[in-house]
């Protein structure tokens, strides 16, 4: 069976996830330690990163945009898009979330909330947590203005957009971090991502001793 | 025509004037300085960054990887790989340099001997040169040894991995950053890259008051 290494609150990882349920794909997961840095992971993926999937042909696929480019080119499910321009699209809107979300949300108030207590390096830093607040506000009225103004995110098909959006989107909700009266659009939309079968399991992780607020995993929140 | 928005010391913008080239495709470039943040061009790219390529069909495509990708599904001369691993392996390279390269040595080396100066933030930190001389040493180790250990650096076929890590490479050794003499093995790789066609213009560009070394673009340096 295949497997992937990951973690439950790498938003990289929850978007592979969800990609591959939605395409079908049984695996097994396998929580890997990152900072551990240990030498059989560093040779699957020098970079020392999760996402890694290992198909059942033992091809080795380092990163989640690498994976989802593999699902796009093997599977019948595409979930980059139909047409030219919305894979140019959902593929911008994907990158937005790989790398400008993560700067400055996940280096920031996921940091301080989720990975600092797990690697012990002490409280959260009020002021990095507001640098990333005022960031999120940003990056939350970016996707109301793309759910009010499109079917979806990229357009008008459910694509990597979506699922990119919402893997992040579902850690900073489990932190309590989003005040949706604010997004009406982006609640509607982040709704019917959450009724997907593919987004059910990404719910149920929980980190022991910091609990979601209670509308986390109900689809009317 | 087609127009490359771009900044001619990006890595991620001379990637893809090299792709392009490869695929000779004509195109005009436009320097867009992208500290300025102008309304006409956050239209065109919301995220505010180079590169941005707008074909003959005014189809805009933002993002090197997104123009990668587009490239590889319109274009005869596929740069990501002819078979599914070094599809994989072409792509987990491209984004080594797109973003543990460009953290740790774009926004080190790069920025304070290049950018700082652009935007008028003074001289470059000694203590941040530092940090970056000790990445650049294991970035270099990595592509010599894959340089050493395969024909092109993601195998035996000339890939996005092999210009993602030469545009990279290229604006470092402008900076006389690079003692060829400790990698040889990746000096026969970058000799091979300097001599394609497609690489010439990058080499031609120059920072008024800040020359390269001799060696830059020679062919054997």
């Amino acid at each position: 069976m295949s497997l992937l290494y990951h973690l439950p609150f790498s938003a990289n990882c929850r978007l592979v996830r969800i990609a591959l349920a939605e395409n079908k794909v049984s695996f097994r997961l396998v929580v890997e330690a990152i900072w551990e840095r240990r030498d059989s992971f560093l040779a699957l993926n020098p970079e020392g990163q999760v996402p890694v999937f290992i198909n059942e042909q033992n091809l080795k696929i380092c990163g989640a945009s690498v994976i989802i480019e593999w699902l796009d080119e093997n599977m019948d499910n595409s979930l980059i898009g139909s047409e030219i321009d919305i894979r140019c699209e959902s593929r911008r809107i994907m990158n937005w979330f790989l790398n400008k979300f993560s700067n400055e949300i996940d280096n920031t108030i996921v940091y301080e909330k989720i990975m600092k207590g797990f690697i012990g390096k002490g409280n959260p830093d009020a002021n990095i947590l507001r640098v990333g607040r005022k960031n999120l506000k940003i990056h939350m009225e970016y996707i109301n203005w793309l759910s009010k103004n499109r079917d979806w995110l990229a357009g008008n098909e459910f694509t990597i957009a979506d699922i990119s959006a919402a893997a992040n989107i579902s850690i900073i909700d489990y932190l309590g971090e989003i005040n949706w009266k604010e997004y009406s659009s982006a609640k509607d939309w982040y709704a019917r991502i959450k009724s997907r079968p593919s987004f059910r399991k990404i719910l149920e992780d929980k980190i022991p001793g910091l609990l979601p607020p209670k509308y986390y995993n109900d689809l009317d929140f």
